[in-house]
């Protein structure tokens, strides 16, 4: 079974933009963007999602909006985060996204603090 | 009437993105980006909505997510857009977004030459 993936001359800011903005895809593309090889069991493991029925339509989503490759790999599936795509589209986008997230992190530990 | 609107603090960053993931709000952003006063109104005729029902719920996802401020003014609502709550939050997130809606722009130009 093989996917299909959108040319970089088909992506969308509005579809690359949905797709980051979920709690769970964005948690699934901060595992992709700290490295390593992953599957999308593993990357299921890390963010602590147990259901993989939960996950079909979150991978669809960053699989066709450009966010992600996913090929078959035996009997699993290796994900990858397409960097140099999204770069040379947008770049800068996938940067500040994700430091808007560690934004997020460091704004709730300070609210937790202070009440 | 006077309308909710969150506090930096509050922003979210996959609110702001859902926010700006749609052709209409990002439409919206980009008129508001542009400058000079708008009301809803002149918003809608430059954009090309005639129907002020289906921007009902997008005038709603963009205040909520602190993308724009709505405010009463006599009997319309002045929007503006909220570039220095953003910029202070999620630093370049709203020139990477516009600049990758240029660049979509380019692309769907480039593409409509080409063939």
């Amino acid at each position: 079974m093989c996917y299909r993936h959108p040319a970089p001359s088909e992506f969308r800011i509005a579809e690359v933009l949905t797709a980051l903005g979920n709690p769970i895809r964005m948690a699934v593309v901060r595992v992709l963007n700290a490295g390593g090889q992953h599957n999308c069991t593993s990357v299921l493991n890390l963010i602590g999602i147990e259901s993989k029925s939960t996950m079909t339509h979150h991978w669809r989503v960053l699989r066709e909006s450009g966010v992600i490759f996913k090929e078959p790999s035996g009997r699993e599936n290796l994900v990858t985060l397409r960097r140099a795509d999204l770069d040379a589209r947008y770049p800068g986008l996938l940067d500040t996204v994700l430091s808007g997230a560690l934004a997020d992190d460091a704004m709730a530990k300070r609210v937790a603090r202070h009440g």
